[in-house]
């Protein structure tokens, strides 16, 4: 399989500010990668040692800018040709992902997730049972959410957007014991394209990704970031000045026809 | 039916402060009711025209005393011969008790409830399906809840005590259209004996009685007050100084035997 | 003085629902009032009688109406000539209006208020103290805030609108103990024109306007609604059916010049 | 500087399940550790190869042990000579730690957090000022906080543990964008004597740690385990059966007098 990915940002920076982006896929071992990322501030490339490259957890990669007033583009673009080696398994991230985190806030839904989902024992059910359970209780309704929203607000809501459904997910599992994390994807088939975003479960031994919306087949997703839940995987992050993201375009397409994907089945993102 | 209720408290008073009781029964239109309270501080009987009883919205009575520093006896007796008039219903109320409040927060439930719930249109059917919901969802364990949680922390905790089983009651049913308010009653047979919260619907036509938690059986109660949720009806409120409750005993009996109680009838309080 | 106060607003209906409208000013006892009251559903008026007034508990009018699928315009104006009487103090308002509420949540604020302004013992210091602070806290910001916001979700936002401002005074006031409650006004001079959202706090022996958001002058509003939060108050309640408000126009005039407005005052709505 | 520190725990495990200790010290490079630990289940001392140690983030020991039914023995000590190494400065933990998390919601403080300490530029100013803000608001009561409460329920409670203290710094810190996090450490000194948990600031180029209780000279603290919140520094964590902790001993001294400490000074965790 053939993979084609990509973002244009365009972003107005009106105060001095560092920015934090998220966009470049993950590493990919197994698979080949070719990708171009550029920089332009009012309309002069910035050579790329100006950007620096923090490797994440996961190998997760996180550009950061120290940006200046004025306007901002930022065009990435990736074609991943092949599959990547399946997630690897690491001790402390099966004791992490079990922790509660700010939008998968898993220690107060021990109550609740023992009683829908507490005499389920075998993890494979868990990991179809708990994203139908999501996916019958939610409306996806653009605009419906806040930022600062966790999975408790969204489970009292009913709506919510593709994190929101991965932060309800994750929570759930987590509090039946189950170890979850949130992973940013390219999503090729997703209507309507943007970043998106999925669950990913440790279910018979491997990280298989879970995606209540169902908006797109899960088996050509292309990995961005990987962490505890939105906090970790934002395509962008501004800590100091005043920003405003004028227009961004998501790309996302494979070479023939989408796969197809059915609930029922253990799939990983490769 | 014959119904013998009573309180007896014993309350340190650190600080001067203004105490306000709910423990006094509510008027009883049709029955007969003989009652004694007596205020004691310091071992000395305070005249009783000291206490200031205040008549809440629904007739509910407030005893408010200025409390000096010093220890507080508060003895409450009173024997309830026949049954008192069904509530009356009020255009008022039927818009007030759909509203949101402090600990039944119904516009934080519109989603989940219309999910849950929304299909049923006949509001005799919700009231037996919502209680048996909750009291399917809670466990009933003393201490597992604090003050200051509302229906939103109950659901995600799972457990509670009566309060909390009500007001879940409570603002499930205001989200899916069906007024609701919390009373605090005695209730002869409840296990263990204390000052017991009930939820009270309207439907077909009347206010009717709810008790997720099945502890004691409807027909028996004896209103005390009536309200939107706990914020209202609390046995004792202290909003200035430093008090300490030593103890409290609650009792509730009916002569002869108990009545038979069914989750299906429609019963009110009477 | 002389006020001419109205609304116009323009509803789509797209499911059959009964909605409850706030709106016609509240009873101004010793002031002359002349008003119209109009509703016209797909261009044709509704006879008033089909149109339910309830008289809620400080004499607010709520007028219902079982609206069917339609358009439906609503037109309300009244001129206030003089000033009514200052609203009453009634024993139990001073019980009820210390209690906690929906959105304003004064349980959850003993502690901080306790540090804030627990060494302040006088109320007319406090009715100066606590708007000065959350007026200088808080910023203006329109579209910031949610319905479902309390007064806690107010103070970490650091923004709100005019409910949000008054919601996060009665809480403070309450917890040190200062009974408060919100009221929505006509309030000629505010900017934006909308419906206005104060706050009213019992110091010295009378019922005290407070506006930490200083939008109007508080000598010329117009009570319409009085309760315990925003819950009691909305111009326009729907629990049923799905509606949209294509339109509304808030209008509210003194004859010459408006009256000058300072913090330090104690004023009641009049 | 010699300090010993250590723990014993009694804990009765009544269903199997797994539990996670972090109560050995981290690694203390350029310092002596000698350690001892030993876990006894019945009476019978269990062979170490039976306990799992997980290497956490930092280097964090996470011992692992597959609890049967029974009684559980755990005791821990250790001697640390000399100090070590002020903790290193990584590119990814100054994002990291920048962001919300569970019990440090940060990205619900940045409106207040900008009211109160938004004219502050300089970092060794804040974290003067941050700790002294929230010591000055909050009350030490144990027992007054729940395992569930985040740095907001803290804000307005006004009161908390040692764990409060730091999520309520932390928070507020990071939204003014100081990278800041908690260590759980051996606190020689403090009283109650307890596993103590503080946060660690990154301010002029150091990680510097900050103590809001003052509960314990800063100088004399050995690390446990660093994170982004309690979620990751539970001294112990259990994810499914049922156990109680019977017992909870900890220890920690030094040889001679303990370091005074002073607020302005700048502190690193050695």
């Amino acid at each position: 399989m053939k993979r084609d990915v990509g973002a244009e940002l365009n972003i107005e920076i009106t105060d001095e500010t560092t920015l934090e982006f998220q966009i470049a896929v993950a590493p990919q071992p197994g698979a080949q990668v070719t990708e171009s990322l550029s920089f332009t501030l009012n309309g002069r490339e910035i050579p790329l040692s100006e950007i620096h490259e923090i490797s994440g957890e996961h190998g997760n990669r996180i550009h950061t800018f120290e940006a200046p007033v004025g306007n901002l583009e930022v065009k990435y673009s990736a074609t991943v040709i092949g599959h990547a080696d399946p997630p690897p398994v690491r001790d402390l991230d099966l004791s992490t992902y079990l922790r509660p985190s700010r939008y998968a806030e898993a220690d107060k839904f021990f109550g609740f997730a023992a009683t829908e989902f507490g005499d389920i024992a075998d993890s494979v059910e868990l990991l179809e049972k708990v994203p139908a359970w999501v996916g019958a209780r939610l409306s996806y309704v653009p605009g419906s959410s806040d930022p600062i929203d966790g999975a408790a607000d969204t489970l009292l809501a009913g709506s919510g957007v593709c994190r929101d459904y991965a932060h309800l997910v994750i929570a759930l599992l987590r509090a039946v014991n189950v170890p979850a994390r949130l992973v940013s994807v390219y999503a090729p088939g997703c209507q309507p394209m943007d970043f998106h975003a999925v669950a990913e479960a440790f279910v018979d031994g491997q990280w298989r990704v879970v995606d209540a919306t169902c908006l797109a087949p899960r088996q050509s997703m292309v990995r961005i970031a990987t962490g505890r839940d939105a906090a970790d995987t934002a395509w962008l992050d501004n800590h100091k000045g005043s920003i405003t993201v004028n227009n961004m375009v998501v790309t996302a397409t494979v070479d023939g026809d989408l796969p197809r994907d059915a609930i029922e089945q253990l799939v990983s993102i490769r």
